[in-house]
């Protein structure tokens, strides 16, 4: 059976997708029962070149006349950013449409509004391109564990970070450095700034958090730190004392709250994170029945994306074709958000001391007046001076941060030169 | 909205799921709207006394009576075996009952003819379970993936052996040792043959590789060997030269057909799979649009198998509630299945021989008859015998077959005493 599918944008995924629906027509076909024609394609220029052509009786640049159209079942957004994607989005619900997207932006800020509309209309608005390229984890996080207690959301979905910090711990690259070899290899922006501050990790955060624990949490409300003041001498160091650095996804449920939040961590090289290299990602998942999950694929690309927008078109489709008033697949129950200073972390802390007898107790005493204790130490002296480097037990983050504020205003440290969390040994 | 289930089967998972339903039927419609009641629950005996007690008003040992209940939905099989499962789940979907099973068994042997069935009764019949315990893999393959074109699965889908194995390589247990222990921790059933054999494994692979490639594969077709003539002085040498042994599931398509296999395999140390312990499973699956992807978690276990059924339940009374006449996920078309000596395989061969000049190139020479090249040689001589070892490059497997049996012949060689499979280095 038909159906009509209208793209709107004609970028990387969009180019994959269209050249896959057009080559794989037949063997869709066969798979499927389903004839996916794809009836209109919107794009921002007419003129530009692409690396496949889209046929000119297809490419328009009005793309609300590609939701008007009424040869148009499904619309696949591929726009990315806020705006004009949203208002097409919630337009294509608006008129009964179903909605595929790789907008994690977008599905982030106002998911839990577009899928509310959806509902309202009986139609599907699914996002598994968004989180992950093309690893499924939506469907299966939404689907599959939809009946588990999801406790835990554990992952590394920055593909480009990612790569930054593999380059930058394995072949000793400074971060400038790294960053222009990720441009250069299409992996970076010419503007890096969202994935380096952890902006699109933390958009990824927010959506796998709101499906794991079933409680809507706003991208405002993760955690975010960015890989940018990561120094190559801390990942030297963090090597010699067995970890590498991640840029880590980690949502949390416990009995107090939901917790999500972004930051780069020091991985133990055992860890089965630790393995994941360049532009790969993973993701766990925890629950009390189901133990622990493991996800792990290309993060982004043209290829992997456009493959999990197509299974959320079929899936989409088949809908279509039953005729089905669409259940939600999960609902969003009001929850508790946990600050980050409620949630427990350990610390790498790199400090410049004055290399005298007493600053090592002195140190350890101040750690100690806010309950964090020292797992172990390192020092190395030059001359007067001293690089000392802490790992702490786990504390509170409020603590950990207290207590590094207060090594500050002692005099016989010259300088906290680098705080960086770490990660436990387990998955 | 209320959704009625009967649940064929009293036993681990079935028990597991039981409880869970009671337990979190609160969490349950929180998150998904759905109150799923379970109505009767058919065990062989009532008197059993049970780690989870059955309420007394739905337990039974009429299973026929569940099936014709009109206040029964959606049926949930958790027996086992082929019958009298397979008649009860054709009942079922007869009856115009979606249906939800754990059996690998009955799917691997009839599915075809029930994904018909439930097809031309526009119901659903989901078997998420029936492969990888609690790792979503059948929904990721039949629907995330449901447009890509599927060229390999590759993995470890049965715990038990995977335990064996581990236990034999790392702690030097012998075989019968190793499966008493699995006996012993609950791993390996009092029988142990179906898990020994690969008949489990042979099961798993068959319903993978035929939803991955869209052609039935029938158990029947699909390659088998157990692991019961792995030998602990091969385990040794394996370790030396870099390999641990895992029981493989391999599906592979070509444009020459399909194959299907389940045999042991020295798997390299710094391979994914290697560090895939205990009874743990794990699969890749690969395809030219999505690149690789690897699914991980526990393989079998109540909790991890109950999840997974009831995320079908969930997904199965969406589709009821949403009146849906359900079009089948997958469609099979015909394809050739390839026999598996047109395979490309690398063997580990130990040979006894005697430890005489040109007995090595003899031997070389003869694999080089039938185009099999040698890749490593290791010699360890004890006067007048000597014990070879040898990895060959790839060639095909009947070759590889062929070879060894020409080498049995040789006067110089007193036994060709194993031969293992040998996994190439790329997962």
């Amino acid at each position: 059976m038909k159906v009509g599918i209208g793209i709107l944008g004609g970028g990387t995924v969009g180019g994959a997708l269209l050249q896959y629906l057009i080559n794989e027509q037949a063997a869709i076909v066969a798979k499927t029962g389903l004839e996916l024609e794809v009836r209109r394609v919107a794009v921002r220029s007419l003129s530009k070149t692409r690396a496949f052509p889209i046929p000119v009786e297809i490419i328009t640049d009005r793309p609300e006349q590609l939701i008007d159209d009424p040869s148009i079942d499904l619309v696949v957004e591929l726009m990315g950013g806020l705006e004009p994607a949203g208002d097409l989005v919630m337009r294509a619900l608006q008129a009964g449409k179903p909605v595929v997207t790789a907008n994690k932006e977008l599905v982030a800020a106002r998911g839990a509004e577009l899928i509310q509309r959806a509902e309202e209309k009986g139609v599907s608005l699914l996002f598994e391109a968004a989180v992950g390229g093309g690893i499924p984890i939506i469907r299966p996080l939404s689907e599959s564990l939809a009946g588990e207690r999801i406790t835990r959301v554990l992952g590394i979905v920055n593909g480009t970070t990612n790569y930054i910090l593999t380059r930058m711990s394995e072949d000793d690259l400074g971060f400038d450095e790294a960053v222009e070899e990720a441009q250069a290899l299409g992996y970076a922006e010419a503007d890096p700034t969202a994935d380096v501050s952890g902006a699109d990790a933390a958009a990824k955060t927010a959506i796998l958090a709101s499906l794991a624990f079933g409680t809507w949490v706003s991208v405002d409300a993760v955690y975010r730190e960015g890989i940018e003041s990561i120094e190559p001498i801390d990942l030297r160091f963090a090597a010699t004392l067995g970890y590498i650095p991640k840029l880590l996804a980690i949502g949390v449920e416990t009995p107090t709250g939901v917790s999500a939040r972004v930051h780069p961590a020091l991985v133990p090289l055992d860890h089965p994170l630790a393995s994941v290299r360049g532009a790969n990602n993973a993701v766990f998942i925890e629950g009390p029945q189901v133990g622990q999950l493991l996800f792990m694929g290309p993060g982004a690309g043209g290829g992997p994306t456009a493959t999990a927008v197509l299974g959320d078109i079929i899936d989409a489709a088949r809908e279509l074709l039953a005729h089905a008033q669409v259940a939600p697949r999960i609902r969003f129950a009001p929850g508790r958000l946990r600050d980050f200073g409620e949630i427990e972390t350990k610390w790498y802390v790199r400090l410049e001391v004055a290399d005298a007898p007493g600053v090592l107790a002195l140190v350890a005493g101040t750690f100690g007046e806010f309950g964090v204790s020292i797992k172990s130490v390192w020092q190395e002296g030059r001359g007067e001076d001293a690089t000392l480097l802490l790992i702490t037990h786990d504390a509170l983050e409020a603590n950990q941060r207290a207590a590094v504020a207060a090594l500050r205003s002692l005099d016989v440290v010259t300088e906290v030169a680098a705080t960086i969390r770490v990660q436990s040994d387990e998955p």
